[in-house]
């Protein structure tokens, strides 16, 4: 297992004795598989894979032989230690003050991104899976759109996202699937409701499904019926925004220009105040992950890592369009997943 | 708002400034809504929505006017306070270190279940909404048994369960559906694979959907073709637990009483070793919430509790299974949901 090298590489690095996980994603990033109430503990020579009960079966025939699957979580495990690291960006209050209380000599060192900063870059394996929860998602869509009509709720055309989802061979979906319609296409981040969809409205489809593990994202908004001439106007101007964006995308970039290069157009045509998020973010394993695609951020592109790219506008009252790709930084370039 | 004088009736006995507000679950039980990273403040006169920019128009919809709805998270809606609750149990550690830095003058004070007490009893309201869900539910099953047929994968049946849901009326599914068949279905929480459904092996189907916020939660064991004679046998037994079970519940009983009714039969008859988790747990805004109807329970049954009633047998090797209802307990005993 090359990643739990790393890990235990970094586990020297920073003088830990040991690094305790209890964010779910780096456990399958880890093990390939997690579930509720799961944790993993690297120490420098060993990993154990506390199962609970509920998993622990499961665990034995799924989790490879480098783990030792260990049903009940004892503090006899950590008692060892001095310097213990712990994801601080995962572990609850509750759950810190316990270990505090039950192992009063170790010293419990927060740590950020001590894993998600591997996941940042993904490996080949990863492309792969992202490329084909992309194509399901993308196939997903293809047969949406011919189901379409005016009279179903924003709840029916969900359904129909889910089970195609599955259908097409994804294991989940990544999230709520968002289904806004008309007004509601305002705001943002609106799960599906028990509105119906019209004619010549806004619909915006704004979801993915899950395979491997890895996620994807993806958003249309579509109309049923003609477009208007405003709503003509922004689509145009919402693909050239991603244009602008991806054709800033390569190794070495400062992430923020990506998006300001898509924010430049926006603002230049009026709409810079209703594009009201990040142009984008990270997705693999969660679906918001590093890197964070923000105007600020002054951090480096790298070959391998993938995003989404997505600019919206969003008009209080009126309705909103967004669209949404995948990319993955390649070494001359991007390339839409 | 009754249940927000509630939160500041508690704030002043736990001689509190405030209470600020980070599980989604218990924003939405006082407002109605809710979203990723919004947050609460309770003051002892005044309640803040803090939406951030994505939900800051729909909130501004569908949250009630006893909310300041306010896009920012700013300090100075904190600096004026001596001692403020925070929620323990869903706090991360790097939030609690945030909140540390940026008020340094303020006392913290860690609560659990500060709210989670009041969802314990669930009022009117939440329970015809619990009874809904659980109608869609079952409706699904009904539909779902006469669609299963030999060949099918799990996810394919997953995917049929999570479009008969929104069909339904179900706003969304309350987990992933745990499809699991054959050897599989001895893993009490596996999720569907690709794995396809075959004749005469144990089906368990666990799924639920949701209703206005509220969860079901609901299993069966299916055979397609006939059950051989130890399915039978441990089916009986599973039915004769849960009437056990359900003959105990009333007000004032000991939780740990249900569980041990369902449990003790279980054992006599050989089983209880494969009977690896909890009797059942509550449901509500959380597929998981109080009451956990655990065997060392030593707490009281209340009217207006409602949870899951599961036994389940899981026989590594072989398979496993569970069948699981909701009940809501009455002023004289309980109703099946």
């Amino acid at each position: 297992m090359k990643r739990l090298k790393r890990v235990q590489e970094k586990i020297k690095q920073k003088r830990l004795d040991a690094f305790l996980i209890t964010n779910l994603k780096n456990i399958h990033y880890l093990s390939g598989f997690s579930g509720q109430g799961i944790k993993v503990l690297v120490t420098r020579e060993e990993t154990f894979f506390f199962s609970g009960t509920l998993y622990y079966e499961e665990a034995k025939e799924r989790v490879p032989g480098s783990f030792q699957i260990i049903r009940e979580t004892k503090p006899k495990f950590f008692r060892p230690f001095k310097r213990l690291g712990i994801e601080e960006s995962s572990i609850y209050l509750k759950d810190y003050f316990l270990l505090q209380r039950l192992l009063p000599k170790v010293k419990f060192v927060p740590c950020r991104d001590f894993i998600e900063s591997f996941r940042l870059i993904k490996e080949k394996g990863e492309i792969e899976l992202l490329k084909k929860s992309a194509t399901v998602t993308r196939e997903v869509f293809s047969s949406l759109i011919k189901q379409l009509k005016p009279g179903m709720s924003e709840l029916k055309v969900a359904g129909v996202i889910c089970g195609l989802l599955r259908e097409k061979g994804a294991e989940d979906e990544s999230f709520p699937p968002i289904v806004a319609s008309g007004r509601r296409s305002s705001f943002p981040h609106a799960t599906a409701s028990k509105k119906v969809i019209k004619e010549k409205e806004p619909i915006i489809l704004d979801f993915g499904g899950m395979v491997g593990g890895y996620k994807s994202d993806f958003t249309r908004t579509v109309f049923l019926g003609k477009m208007g001439k405003k709503e003509n106007r922004i689509d145009t101007l919402l693909k050239k925004a991603v244009s602008l964006a991806m054709a800033e995308i390569r190794p070495g970039v400062m992430i923020g220009k990506i998006d300001q290069a898509a924010r430049h157009l926006l603002n230049r045509e009026g709409y810079g105040k209703y594009f009201i998020h990040n142009l984008g973010h990270g997705v693999g394993l969660d679906t918001h992950e590093l890197p964070f695609i923000s105007p600020k951020s002054r951090k480096r592109l790298k070959d391998g890592m993938v995003f989404t790219i997505e600019p919206g506008i969003y008009i209080p009252g009126w309705g909103g369009m967004r669209k949404e790709d995948m990319v993955v930084v390649t070494k001359d370039g991007c390339e839409k997943l």
